[in-house]
């Protein structure tokens, strides 16, 4: 959409690169077709994979220049920060455990850095990466997706303004059904291979794929801290080392109280994230796989299901909104969401504009950290027979 | 329905007397109807309030005979034990805390009991009805109500023939929102002042009243038995005594895992109890608020949402349908459902018939004695500070 | 629920008898259920079959006196109109075309009337039976069971009082999937082989048997007269000699206009009667499988689902309802109030009681008469190419 | 995401031209995001407005080169076609009644054309547009979008396969409650203003706008022919000149029967077409605002709602599947399959590539024709009286 090589003197248009998302994986092409979607941003330089090999076919597939494609990340970000025509920002697709490393090296060469979630495998490592971004005053987008529903933004406002009164209970589950069997034993599932292998998916696989969802999601939307949680991890199927199935109750500071419920072993949902926030007043509830709808109900009046689009919704998930009610927007609009917010905070940073709270509405490391300190806690309380851990 | 006055030498008629459900009461009338609806008893005697004049005029409308009216439930059980064509059961629709006493007197007089639930306020006491009405010979019912729906019944089925494996996890809810406010300070609100008063109520009000549904409907359609649970109690509208949000965690003998949550709190629930039973080869769903569908989903093929009265159910689920797809059931049919099934074991077992297994089944005693523990273990882990408590 | 033979003296009990609903019959003992779940009637007096034989055992089985036991509806509405305790009402739930002569039978002996739809086979007969109930000051009833919904109720309310402004297009349909196969040919399904019969069933099949529930429904929720209609009547099923799939486009007296669809063939359907309404401030919608909601949007607010039992409903929907929110109403319960309504009509009107509108909220012989005359004129109106017709 | 510029002399970059879509449209943006979300194809050059301020601004807004912005699409045709790396097809986004002209004058320079729906105003011209491109062997793509839904897909192969037998009954409706009120007089509301005016509409609104979409949806799935029809085209908001609301019933050739309901005034409708196809032997539903599902029912099992992604699917729509079960598609991504979907077929066209059925799989100009030829036999029907029309 955007011609991006002659127009290297040109203000306004902004550049990125890509670590991953070569021939084969799966989740890049999605970063990609979510910018390409609202056109902000042109892809311009790439390493997407570690055989050099990948990467070339890959770019060339792209349509991308030659000199633009890179053996390794290391060699990418020096390259690329330098340049005058360099990227703005890089998009990180590769797996978790790699995820440290890379936006270290992107920040330390002065590139914004958007990384798939779990941001890094170790609180500490994310804590590290928040304050360094913080340090070179550099934008950092972390994409826990689902907070760039406009249903879910107006949930939050609602929650913000009071609508619903003082929050009491929160229950959130994700349900999958995935990895009902011992699919990671079929030799072409890698997906399901890595995600159940700790040296690749660290401490936990269902609570730090899916479970941080719900806590950002919780989090995004009530805006409540986790005080204490006691958590049970259970691994269903045989012969698994990590867990496909939790339960956590969470106490939030303030005195509301939570219950989150995490499963790949749920049969019959596909990638069921739901939310329902209770009030002193009324009570919102939200479902992912129906993303274009908020059921809002308060003492005083029937059930309203709000329609994306038609009912009058507040300013920033309004701002958000691309096609009038009843033209479903669905998982690509929300992600491009996330990407849009970033890339136009980033233009207008690069413009020397002043960014409000409504530019930054985009997932910070902060929140990225907070998702593997929950993850952390969660083992923590489950290997204590489900003690109550602080947070 | 039924003559029963004239009749009084025939057999098969089955005559019922019922305390408590006087001018003023809900439940007793709703005890009635469900037995009118199949029309298989008749009410012929009646203790229906403390109040004599109350019991005078509820009898007079319901047309019975003034020497079948008592002052006192003790002179009743006497009295109707005593007489050749007294009555075949009792239906007792009090307060929880005098449910002991009279079931007690009604047992040691010869006469069968229907109860509402919960059974008692103390498991000692649950126990001591359950051994004796097996010493005695007599019929025993409490009146759990949903299970006495066909798909309830069905999803059993489904469970004992393993058509969805083995069971792993059950998720288990019941919310409701009518004490989201403190209405028990109002003074026309007896039903909210007396459950949230522990002198009426017990030791639990939301446990109490609707977490031993989601006990014995989790317990009825799996068959697991609870091994040890982890319970938080929560007071949540400012001045509670006893628990209005209750979540609770817990093992099953045999490695399966549960998660109960029963509120009544949270807004926009009327009377919203859902369970889904997650086995290694398939799941069902059922909502009690749409109770004729059972959505059944199993990895090999789409989700099926069965209709009862249309697509093939079991036999025991089959023989308790009474109209065609499409005809909704409710409350009152799964109510006279359970009647229907005691009055009909009753009746087989006057006759001389030898009671199977489906002729018996109604909620037991012990199933109520199993409820009021539940209670307990629930009230002294809250207590522990969620602590777990072997059952 | 109330003892009769003994009671011959008292006031206000009500006494009915039946004709039809013996054994092997189905829709008989639906209306007995219903009477029963209310408990506000005593059967009494029947003819249940043309075999006396099973007349007799019917009797037996329910208890009933056998003096009180005939051989013909003839003899049955002499004696019982003859007796100072006779019958105050005759349930008529035979074959649709001996509806007229039982009914003008039992009206000639001066006892009231309900009477199972549709009420005849010519809308001439209709009219003389709503004339002669009229002449001999009787009550008539016919079971236009969904009218009996308190969801319809509160419909029917919001439309007069003018909720959702001026009623501008009706849109409402009936499919059912029980005749896509010529099921009339298995021998044992006689409800199909009658229903598919000219002889039995008249001139049509689906559009009477299931279009005069529609325009029942319409009729009774909007108020709205037909002025004039055209009709394409289908027999989708080879061999088919009536209808059993029809297409109804309806002019109302005033300018609204109206779409109706039945259907037997429509797999997937179970009895899903469902009427949208739009006026010129919003729109209401109802679905008889999901009898206890209703959705009501306004084009100033958000979608609503309203309860039954949770939501204000105006009067006369809140005096039929039985249960609490949440606590499913069904069939049954709807036909109970279109029987409860009546009796109590009958029971005011024995006490010397002036009728108010309320008290006469039951479908009249006038509601019969104009359903057959609806079925006429679309039989017309496709005969004559789905010519418009004058109503 | 693809930088075109410097990649005049490489092959399979597919560049194209977009006529209209300047600021302040919509339908325009709506067809650059479409295509964005794949990338398949580059925009470079453009003549978005009359007002050639607003191309100018457009266009840098867009980072387009400013000599391939053009004053007028005669200009923009001649030029693009005659240079080497002129456009390989162009985008029509405007007012109905300018498409013949455009579509055709890029047809003449031999540029393959992507038009908006409604094709024409007139079938005629409809006709030709076919014709032409056919004799210059251009490629020509109406944007039906709902056609792009997978689940949509899946179901014409289920018809075309036989899974639901022979079809008998097509019920489609697409009712809409944005014109409900005379919103048209609102000076802000040029959508509406024109919608409702003949003199840039045409002869039909509703019909035209929608009740067309229902038609190419029926035709796609089912893949009937229409052999008559009789229309009733309603005016309900006072003062209209053209439909706002309209009933159509049909005959197809072989005997199956159809109804179609288009409306703008049923209020609590968003954007809600809805098709369901009842064959002898099953049943499909659809949904366009809940897109990801499609609820199958046979006679001889419980309902199946197959869920995109997860269930299996036919090899045609399997193919344009982007995300997996529950991450939900929309309306974009509906929309980027008919572009991605033309725009393969251009490319491997362009390669010397024999196209298949599967690559045509986007709707044609005859699709296009066909609709234009429904909406003034409906337009006839209704004027008069509703009389069949012969197809």
């Amino acid at each position: 959409m955007i011609e991006a090589s002659k127009s290297s003197g040109k203000s306004g248009i902004i550049r990125y690169g890509m670590i991953g998302g070569g021939e084969g994986a799966f989740i890049g092409d999605v970063h990609r077709k979510a910018i390409g979607l609202d056109g902000k941003a042109v892809l311009t330089a790439g390493c997407f994979s570690r055989n050099y090999e990948n990467t070339l076919a890959t770019g060339e597939a792209l349509h991308l220049d030659s000199e633009r494609l890179y053996k390794t990340y290391t060699e990418m970000a020096k390259a690329e920060g330098a340049r005058e025509d360099g990227i703005d920002f890089v998009s990180i697709a590769t797996p978790n455990n790699t995820h440290y490393e890379i936006a270290k090296t992107f920040l330390e060469n002065g590139i914004n850095v958007v990384c798939d979630k779990p941001l890094t495998t170790k609180s500490e490592e994310a804590d590290t990466l928040t304050k360094l971004a913080a340090q070179k005053d550099l934008l950092f987008c972390v994409t826990y997706t689902y907070t760039g529903y406009p249903a879910v933004k107006h949930a939050r406002e609602m929650v913000r303004r009071g609508d619903i009164g003082e929050i009491r209970f929160v229950n959130a589950e994700y349900p999958q059904e995935w990895l009902s069997e011992p699919v990671e034993k079929d030799p072409n599932n890698k997906q399901a291979a890595w995600r159940t292998d700790p040296k690749q998916s660290g401490i936990a696989n269902c609570t730090g794929d899916i479970g941080s969802h719900i806590e950002n999601l919780a989090s995004y939307i009530t805006g409540l801290e986790i005080e204490s949680l006691s958590a049970r991890l259970d691994k269903v199927v045989e012969g698994r080392v990590l867990d496909d199935n939790a339960t956590i109750m969470v106490n939030y500071k303030g005195g509301a109280k939570g219950l989150y419920w995490a499963s790949q072993i749920a049969i019959g949902h596909d990638n069921d994230l739901k939310i329902r926030v209770y009030g002193s007043k009324g009570a919102i509830s939200w479902k992912q796989e129906d993303p274009n709808y908020l059921k809002v109900t308060t003492l005083d009046k029937p059930a309203q299901t709000l329609s994306r689009g038609r009912d009058a919704m507040y300013p920033r998930p309004t701002a958000v909104i691309r096609t009038p009610s009843g033209h479903p927007e669905g998982y690509f609009e929300a992600f491009a969401t996330v990407y849009t917010t970033f890339i136009n905070a980033l233009a207008k940073k690069k413009a020397g504009g002043k960014l409000t709270e409504d530019d930054l509405d985009f997932p910070a490391p902060s929140a990225g950290a907070q998702g593997i300190k929950f993850i952390e806690k969660c083992v923590e309380s489950s290997e204590k027979g489900s003690a109550w851990i602080k947070f």
